[in-house]
């Protein structure tokens, strides 16, 4: 696959991910009736099957990382070339912002507008950090064992974590930082994201020591899907 | 697969899929008590859940298409001869309007009332442009990758866009006009059905040009299936 | 596999099966305050992960029928010799009254209770009809063509069919005889059984005269899983 | 793979399981304003989507068992070595309270506080009985069969039994013994914990006897995956 394409891919499939996530978290909000549990399980199921949908589609084109820690950690894994981590975060952050633009245009809301639902304190740092770390344990485990299934194992993840962690798992740099662009139910008050990302990072680190040491590499097991 | 089977598995795929849509849609209404978030989860589970096993059934037999951006996209790309492209839109269409009066006897209904509920403005149609580009661009990225995961790419889809867009993804010509007919909780007003129909062809043909770039055809990966 | 095992493969299935939707219906109506919406949503979820399960259970065993009508159009398509469908379907009405009473012994009820819930109408016999027929098409589609996905798309149909139809989808007269045993959520009245039965053999007769026109049986694809 | 990898497996792989079931039980209360059929919704279906990636990630390490009863099945079954068994119960066991104490420190809670959640009586015991029953024959059923499916069968099955037995089917003494330590959603009385074990025993047993008599041994599915 070509540069180009792996790049248009991330940069969509991360739109396309934040137009899930921001647009059935307002839609969830406008029905619900201020019933937060359903809000949240409407959120986490559109969510899930989303991230079904959208690895399956772009996965052979980029990995479908759609996240700043999954490139980071396949990057330092040796699945990725070094000179493709900056372009393809960037893209993801790019991308990420244009999804939330195309969802607040699909609810008539103005194309950015920054959070202020308060996110913060250690046991929020901490449930990112956890959710960060099964995300990327998730991804190595499937990749290196039985990579089909690793779309659904991740989308599955996630909507577990939505509701196992008090933060409702960010567990994206560039999720975050697009987020804390709309004041909607998936929202994340700016001053919070640095905290988000500190504990994502850590979280990442630790899964991906622990579990290229628990999974080690093998040779036919390295395509990104 | 003769041409008669496979313009009699449009037919009734299509029919079937009305039945679920407008179906689940009466029965959520009728038990949900106004709690409009929880009738949405329902229709959007059914949905879901129906799609994974009627094009499990019927591609294998026309491509379980359901849907004439679906033809349209795939006869630009030359999977169907384009002297199939009007039989199929027509018994979809034809099998539309069948699904949705099986529906109605279902429920004790007329076999047709026309729909009052206001579907329109810009956002909705940006809605329709963003939900027929990622139903389209799941299709091609499916079938031309790894073809045997395409229903289960699909229905997780269109879960996520019932509930990411705000207009709850028709994503569909032939379902717009017949949920045109059906004054309960999946209707559209029939005015307002062209200018969906207009964005439902806008997002096909954006994603079909997108993303055969994205995935230049392969030869083993031109099965309907 | 041998016949014994068939047979208890049957009757253990179709307990286990009954277990599940009369016991998480009735966990739904304790739970949900009258909430008929969220306890259909429950009842839906649990008997297709349910279904999901104990198909991929038993379906090397007996095929994994579960129900009489599945049986009879096995037997129809030459899949089950004739001497086996009483035989089966004895079982399945004898495990589907156990699966009643093992349910009721989990809640705390006496074994039987005839139901007082009236199931009936034109308009409800259509519902078991279409259920039936649908249901039919599934299997007879499947089974041709990629039988290893057959239990998820048996699954994915009976939720969508809890929702898309008025009488929440019986379609299997064992069941529906077990279920006449039952006064909770999933029960029917007794003297409203045979008008289901009659609804369901119908619908299951129309699937197979037309499914196995459209999917002409393959000699690979005629094992029960 | 190493017994030392084996072990951190098991036990990391139980914790997460813990982590998923305590917290998604917190966050489902917190957020449920009492409506427990939604917090249970909540619950079962983290539960499920956390099995699947749970199970999926480690199988191919340790076969997954985060369950005292599955291990002492495979034992019995040959399938582990029986001088495993004590140190895989051992670290599921220790696996399971750290995984309530990172819930708890996820939601801000002490590290653990005794249960006052009355689970008892004759009828919660047959559940758990069944429960386990069912669990184990899921497992032996698709580890014979298809090994490659058994992740989803048993996250399914798990969905099924929160909902049809009226202990929302525990079916683990790790997770019985660790969900005594937290007066949350997901607790249990610890002095209503040994009949649970019991009851669980009782039915992994039964399951076992019968199961490996319906689908004996073949030599090329002995795998753990």
């Amino acid at each position: 696959m070509t540069k180009s394409k792996r790049i248009v891919a991330e940069c969509l499939g991360t739109a396309m991910l934040l137009a899930v996530v921001v647009g059935s978290g307002i839609m969830a909000e406008n029905l619900s009736g201020g019933n937060v549990a359903i809000a949240l399980l409407a959120n986490a199921l559109a969510t899930g099957a989303g991230l079904i949908a959208l690895i399956l589609m772009f996965a052979p084109l980029s990995g479908a990382h759609f996240n700043p820690i999954v490139t980071l950690s396949e990057a330092w894994q040796k699945n990725l070339p070094s000179n493709e981590v900056l372009p393809y975060i960037a893209v993801q952050i790019l991308g990420a912002f244009l999804g939330v633009a195309a969802a607040h245009a699909m609810f008539d809301l103005s194309v950015f507008n920054p959070s202020l639902h308060i996110r913060t304190g250690i046991h929020q740092w901490w449930s990112e950090f956890v959710a960060s770390f099964g995300l990327i344990a998730v991804i190595i485990s499937c990749s290196r064992s039985r990579p089909q299934v690793t779309p659904f194992a991740v989308a599955a993840y996630i909507v577990a974590a939505y509701w196992f962690t008090s933060s409702t798992s960010f567990a994206n740099p560039a999720v975050t930082l697009a987020r804390a662009a709309t004041d909607t139910f998936a929202g994340i008050r700016p001053i919070d994201a640095p905290g988000f990302i500190v504990a994502q990072l850590a979280g990442a680190a630790c899964a991906t020591l622990l579990f290229t040491w628990l999974y080690p590499k093998a040779d036919q097991t390295t395509t990104t899907d």
